[in-house]
């Protein structure tokens, strides 16, 4: 029963993840997450008594720990294989969602009313830039430059992945993969 | 009278935009639209009898046009300041907002589930990338790096200003501006 119980859990933070990606803030009801991931009613309070944003906070937790996981599967490889790896992560969303996924930590920002969740959201940038910034360093970028570069490549991802769901197009992600190994290169080449 | 009821549909357009910028696709309803413009109730099915997504296309095309406009004024202008000016566009709105508002075109595509409206917002983006690729090659960058470099300026700005509103800093901005003009710099010098 414990079991079952921590797997709607689960199952609840799963579907949010997906509908943030696929359908925004707003749309991520409970509702909605319930239909989505087959949990029983009683879950919502049972899990999350405090409320929508305890499930959207626990969902782009979720969704931050995910890439910080395929991050760090990529440390010690070359600034240029970690650039392409990360690319790589947001590259499949688009396939496989049919440029109908994106970003679940950018839905929430863009719409929460809420400081914490917002809050939230920040801290999970935050790691990621951090994070990929230690990655380019190791990989031979200078650590004057990783930082920025790494903030430059989170940001471009982020707005790349919306270009090519608004042109159905892999198109903009393409030229923005482009232009940042030409980047990462020439910072290479600095270090 | 008909001065008024123009008025009406400008007022509405305009409010739509602003909430669009600040809470996303959700939460500009026909109700907070009204609201937010003092628009008499009538004007809705006046000037939008097809309903919410008409008056969502017709906020997002004025943002559009808006950021057209200001690429416009800076044609004829050397590459990096083409950049300097539309970075300084962003920076205008979150500091004008308190990190409150980001890019109403960027809101629709996260949270649209209508096709037509998704396919507004990427011929937005698209007009975006194609008028800064001419700006670029008018300001020295070659005409087979423009298209890309614009597309990353777009995109990286996009990203950059979700980053910073939801950690409340100039930070990750800021970098993303470094990093943007040192890619221009080094496109100038290949140019």
């Amino acid at each position: 029963m414990i079991v079952m119980v921590s797997d709607s859990r689960s199952r609840m933070v799963e579907s949010a993840v997906i509908l943030l990606a696929k359908h925004g803030l707003q749309a991520t009801s409970f509702a909605e997450v319930l239909e989505h991931s087959g949990a029983p009613r009683g879950s919502i309070y049972h899990h999350f008594p405090e409320g929508k944003d305890q499930l959207i906070a626990a969902a782009i937790s979720l969704a931050g720990e995910r890439a910080i996981a395929l991050l760090d599967g990529l440390d010690g490889s070359d600034a240029q294989d970690v650039v392409d790896g990360f690319l790589g992560m947001w590259r499949a969303v688009l396939r496989a969602s049919d440029f109908g996924a994106g970003c679940s930590v950018l839905a929430v920002t863009v719409a929460a009313d809420s400081p914490p969740l917002l809050a939230a959201a920040g801290e999970i940038f935050r790691g990621w830039r951090e994070r990929l910034a230690e990655l380019l360093e190791n990989g031979g970028i200078t650590r004057a430059t990783a930082p920025a570069l790494a903030t430059l490549i989170i940001a471009s991802s982020e707005g790349a992945v919306v270009l090519s769901r608004a042109e159905r197009s892999f198109a903009p992600f393409d030229q923005v993969g482009e232009q940042l190994r030409v980047a990462v290169d020439a910072a290479s080449r600095r270090g």
